[in-house]
């Protein structure tokens, strides 16, 4: 009885979000990625067709930077990084003269990238290695309410792709677990995750250091430490999809070279499959960075993307909002 | 319109579970842990009660081995290995006369285990690296279709103990998500987790070995290599626990020393809180190993539960049945 009930409601519920679902990608035009899109979500969860996947195997993956937000003129973590150094500064009078701490208190941009990932890491060290993950997490949640993008203007958080908030949730609607896989740091995407996109920090898989658990009077916490644990990008990516989820995504999402191993990940499964290369075409309402990725090497997803006939989404053709309040 | 047509539908929904969940723990007698448990759950989830906890946050944690199923006379993860060591010995002739695998082909638990973990790990290796993620997890699949206790004769995976499987259920009933977060191998236990507890690859948590992402004529895998990723057990596993799914659950259950830090992370976060300790005392129906672990350890972790009041399940007393279809 009970069990017949539950199922007339689920039934119900389902009539209910396939009515709706024409609307749930109003920022996107009416050009080939929609269109693949919904081809392919239909596909997945219609009984009896051919590519139909039950919906605990309904996985998607999604790179974060570049992919869910934007990532210009710095990746936005670098702008968190850069902002926590300014605000320690004051407790390190030793900085002003000791590079990368110099360049990144003068807003030196070009000087600490060219020390290379090694620079952002010994920030990152010097300003957290010791928080507990309480006051880690606590400092990105200050600096995400209040932190501006400097040529926006608008919350970092509200530079999030308004057609790829729409997809996430377009996604869930049809019964799809939703994960963000990224290398940036975990820790510093949990914080608002879930907020921003619908992601719970469970969902959300990154490159993480190393944390120690230690009683402090009788309290127990974790502390963070010096050392990387892990790197989430490239190769790293299916491994951290095969470590923490441990099953392999239908569907996944990315918009770099960082990307590629996890859509090939993808990909190589049987049944339907779906990649979704974003490429960042908009000079005007975006970056156009086309080829180039952030940190500046070429773009072999986007080679292998359009090899392949994976779907390619130009921002400038294809989305007619990029971000939420933009006009239509 | 449609939101509110959702609404009257979950309003539906929470009405039929609470009008059964009287009966969602029938192999649970009328003890003092059942009533702490219902007192718990009622406390999280009252909309306006002082312990009230909003679905997302509503994280529960269990351990493996001795907790959600047995572990006498070896962890059956053991029997698993030694199992594969039998099934691949005749490609190994060089097994008979070296140790932990002259042993293990045996049988001969306790020579194996003087070696300890090394010897263990040696065994893993041995019979697993330069395995696929997908063929080991092939190797997990057909050893728990078939394989069974040697002493009580039913399938591992049906040694599940059924309070936990309806506790399991109960909790999910009740908004909560469910994870594993064990000693044993996350590629051990994923292929039959979601089966047998209802808890999908994606929320367990264990101890892994490192793997390799390659490309094998042009298809992507990733190989199991010879060297430790993370262990997953003591202190491991609030750091396991936040690094997979970064947060603090509100419920925790084990059954030993491995199990003490978790409960003690679990129990210092704010708000209302649920820790579980399950007491082997049923020398009849399973073991009365009580304060000795299965690797002969002491439990400090009783002692904590006791000296803190964290609820204690004497598995004698407290349970109607051990394993699903037991008279009860």
């Amino acid at each position: 009885m009970k069990s017949l009930l539950i199922k007339c409601i689920f039934g119900l519920l389902l009539l209910v979000s396939t009515a709706f679902a024409a609307d749930l990608l109003p920022s996107w035009n009416d050009t080939a990625p929609k269109k693949a899109i919904v081809a392919f979500v239909e596909e997945v969860t219609k009984p009896g067709s051919r590519g139909f996947v039950p919906v605990e195997e309904r996985i998607a993956t999604f790179d974060n930077d570049g992919t869910l937000w934007a990532e210009q003129p710095m990746y936005f973590q670098q702008a968190f990084l850069l902002d926590r150094v300014k605000a320690l500064a004051p407790q390190h009078p030793e900085w002003k003269n000791k590079q990368p701490f110099k360049a990144a208190l003068a807003g030196d941009l070009k000087v600490v990238s060219a020390g290379g990932e090694q620079a952002w890491f010994e920030l990152d060290i010097a300003t957290h290695s010791g928080n507990t993950t309480d006051e880690f997490a606590q400092s990105v949640k200050d600096w995400s309410a209040t932190a501006k993008h400097p040529l926006t203007g608008r919350l970092y958080t509200k530079m999030a792709y308004q057609p790829m908030l729409e997809l996430l949730a377009y996604l869930r609607a049809n019964g799809f677990k939703t994960f963000i896989v990224s290398g940036g740091d975990v820790d510093f995407m949990r914080p608002w995750t879930e907020k921003v996109y619908g992601v719970p920090p469970e969902q959300v898989i990154g490159s993480s250091i190393k944390t120690k658990f230690e009683l402090r009077n009788g309290m127990p916490v974790l502390v963070l430490l010096s050392e990387i644990n892990f790197i989430d990008d490239n190769a790293g990516k299916p491994i951290g999809i095969n470590q923490y989820i441990g099953r392999r995504p239908i569907a996944s999402f990315g918009n770099s070279d960082g990307d590629l191993q996890m859509m090939q990940w993808t990909a190589a499964g049987s049944g339907a499959r779906f990649c979704l290369f974003v490429h960042h075409t908009d000079a005007e309402r975006e970056w156009a960075y086309d080829r180039k990725s952030v940190d500046g090497h070429f773009d072999k997803a986007l080679d292998e993307a359009l090899a392949k006939g994976w779907t390619v989404v130009s921002m400038k053709d294809d989305w007619k909002t990029i971000y939420a309040g933009d006009k239509k």
